[in-house]
């Protein structure tokens, strides 16, 4: 699991419970289902509304994927594809199917098998670009709904607050009351603020900066892939490519690998 | 209907009346038709402004056709084109009049109607699109009145607020009646965010999300009647049409089509 | 004038003054020509920084002149088209010189003009471009001023209540005037709300729909103009004239016109 | 000077002070040091540190200089360098030295200068839209740093009442004193707001329509010049460069000059 | 250090120091660390979910050493490598190595380097170009995360604000303890208000307009050194890489460089 994240998730716990304790709070004054219930429930029929079923029960599995799957390092991708290509190179595309199993990226295995199995590059370059486009329109789609959860998250403690004021305004007849109320009302705001800004915002900006290293390293994927079939030189697929990668994170510099 | 649209209306509006009652609130003291009056009415009034009449009207079908109508699966559709062109294959481009009875998609239809007639393929191409731009359109108008719906709903329901608090400040010879009159006062806030983050909003963001959808689909019917029409290999077809949709959504797999 | 302009304005209004009726108010207590002044003053002085003294004279007149006038049907304005185009081909372009009289739309005119006075195509078309130019622009820097108006107006509303509470802040002695003072004080607010969502923002939004209207209309005008003077075949124009709009809109259908 | 950002700023600065006395407001009571200090100090602290302090010295120039120097009107650009191409055309291009001191704006001075020196026409063009990318870049930067201020000071606004309505909650001993704090904190508030709206926000968007204005000049100049030095004919250049501008704005029509 | 950002920070904190003591407020009313906590380890923790842990760790490092760093003068960089360019030309390229130690930027190193040791043009602009990616993508990573934190500091000063609300509304049991908990209430918006508007958002502001300084710099030096490699005539190229900068700031004028 990426450890910001879970590091992140933990520190803005503790900070929130830590603060409510020294600022002299009772930490059960702070927990009312029924706000809890409007807020999260709220947030989550407004994005039921807003988007397909399957889009909605899809994204908790590829949030999760996303957030704890570490994205494979592309000088470690590049650095396999170039042994890939020297076993094409000495003993032919055929022998690359005994080294399937070693391979445990599936996009790579998808890729080599297919060239194993002689399917024509324009068909194979097709079907490893559509498969791109489903990550990319999953991953956008995932985040597109994390965001609308993190604005209707916050309307929906709005609503829950002035729900909470006009039943309070509504019945003053004790004035001790009033400050409980308005506690007890401000609570929505409190979860739709924490709602967004701890969980909501926070995973779909890191859904769309994980998509954006996922795609590259398919890419590079996708020409290695390609370069292999068509028998090009290891060192040649190697520089090419390295071109993707700032050279500090190459396995190995291009200058050697030019002649 | 789309179960997703009708089960978040329905728990939205659920939740809220649940989260009154939970709060000691009184149900009918959320009720003041004026309210309703000043904050629908309202965002209704500055949307009357904004759009031309025909579009305003419009949209209650357009919404109501988008969000209940269920977008057909590319597959299937694919399916259906590639049975189409198997059969122009075998019987002839005239023998599809026969089929034109089975088919339910309106669009496939008038496509399929003019691979018959013997329409010139440009003429064809460009009734087809020219519909696809049309649709795209309707849609597009459709999504930006809900969203200034969206907009408006709030902006009214803070009018309303303006009003009843300057009405309660202008009148305060009886204390006890200034918590009550708040109350009212929020009510059209209330209603503006309700009406806003439970209807408008999310209605107006499942329409985009569906007419990308419709696009796709209708961008797969032109390019299956176009080639039907040209007499293409239906496994050619099939195989160029599937390039559109990732491999797990696919009726048959590409890699079989290919030789 | 458009039904749905005037309709917006009247209810929008006919719903506030309803409502502070409705909700026990006085209307002459909602009348405080300072706070007119403040906000209305207010955003007209800011937007007269904004905008050289030529576009804010000028916004008027063209917002009236767009917002009353019904932009012509693309399917009038192409059966007119199609009709020059017959006249033309049949007597020669001088004869549409006699029919200049029945052309009520200026561009068309001004275009037909051209025709008739021999100018070359180049020439022509550069000079209809121009005009449309000048139109967007036109249109684009109206509609830039009234969204300014529809952000100064809120903005200035919330300055006059600002003031009001300082004033009203600074002599505390009388409390029985302090509702008085804050309900003044509200005023600003309240008219800043008002006069961005029932006036600004919506006809902002409407000069921007039918701009993108009256341009694709001035469009079909050049197109077809040009191919009137190039002397083409009043069917072939049609036909072309008519991809611009959906088929349930055109006078005839594209299909008839294919031989 | 612009007469609208001079009648702008006096009308917002006379409204707001009459809505002050006409409130029944103390104008003294208005003033507070302290307040602009935090307001527009803060503003301008702020600004600072976002960009470099070369580029903050020179808004004040740039915007000086934009918002009182009178754009020239394109007709009277184009009648001009139409004059100077007829006197290239008769006389021949150093005769165009001798009308130098005639010229006074100083682009059209440096490009006929370069002319009559014989620069070679690629070094002329890239010197002269180089000069129109460091003009587009200055009042791009320039606009951003207004458009920055006018951010800042309501933010600065909003720290000022906070630090006020903290001083004055930390201290309720004298509940008389209450009323004057909050209205002192408030002031804050009000000139973020008064500044952002009335000085900044206006003046970058006068700033940016002024710099299309500016551009689309300086590029009307490149092409006369470009031509001039070509030895084109005067007519054709007259029309050539008429077609950047609408016709009505048009020295001469363009029919005229079509032989 | 770039005088501006340091003045502005000091300018900042001062202004808001006196005008605590201006207004009469005790300095240490105004420091709390929970309320610090909250807002800084808030935001740090929203950001830490936000991005991979390595972009956190390293946008400290980036933003210092962007801030700190004066960009190399273009014009300054032009003259060094036109002075690189002769000797070249005089001497041979070989004739670079002995200069390598006076060269002070890195990047115009790697490029003499590459040159000097007789890399392939394609592969040393490859290798070049693929550099100033890696160093916008740092900057643009940078820039996503300080402007994250500009954006999650005042939502966990509002976080802070209710959870203080909640805490001193739950307990009213001493009303004059009312005011103080309201006030250290409001010390977590203060706190994130002047945390965004002070530091982040501005630093996010001039690292954007730092990046966009060291990428015309960097774009500089790679046509510089490729055109040393290709043996081109220094006038030549010192007149290609000026018009990358305007007239004024440029070391030779371009005109005394053409013949």
């Amino acid at each position: 699991m990426d450890i910001a994240t879970a590091a992140g998730v933990v520190i803005a716990i503790v900070l929130i419970l830590a603060s409510i304790v020294l600022g002299g709070g009772n930490l059960m004054a702070f927990l009312d289902p029924a706000s809890v219930m409007v807020v999260v429930g709220g947030a989550i029929a407004a994005t039921l509304i807003s988007f397909p079923l399957q889009n909605f029960l899809s994204v908790f599995g590829v949030s999760m994927k996303v957030l704890m799957w570490k994205v494979e390092k592309p000088a470690a991708l590049i650095e396999q594809l170039v042994a890939l290509a020297e076993t094409a190179r000495k003993e032919g595309l055929l022998a690359l199917e005994g080294r399937l199993g070693e391979i445990e990226n599936d996009f790579v295995k998808l890729g080599v098998q297919m060239a194993v199995d002689g399917t024509r590059p324009e068909v194979m370059e097709d079907i490893l670009r559509t498969e791109i486009d489903a990550v990319a329109t999953r991953h956008r789609d995932g985040k597109a709904l994390l965001d609308c959860m993190g604005r209707f998250a916050p309307a929906f403690g709005m609503i829950g607050t002035l729900m909470g004021l006009i039943i309070m305004l509504g019945d003053m007849s004790d004035p001790s009351k009033i400050g409980a109320g308005m506690a007890v009302a401000l609570l929505t705001t409190l979860y739709g603020a924490v709602a967004s800004n701890v969980v909501f915002l926070p995973f779909a900006e890191k859904l769309g900066y994980t998509n954006k290293q996922e795609l590259l390293a398919m890419d590079i994927v996708v020409r290695g892939v390609m370069a292999i079939q068509a028998g090009e030189n290891p060192r040649v697929i190697e520089q090419k490519l390295n071109t993707f990668i700032p050279p500090k994170l190459r396995a190995k510099q291009a200058e050697e690998a030019a002649p």
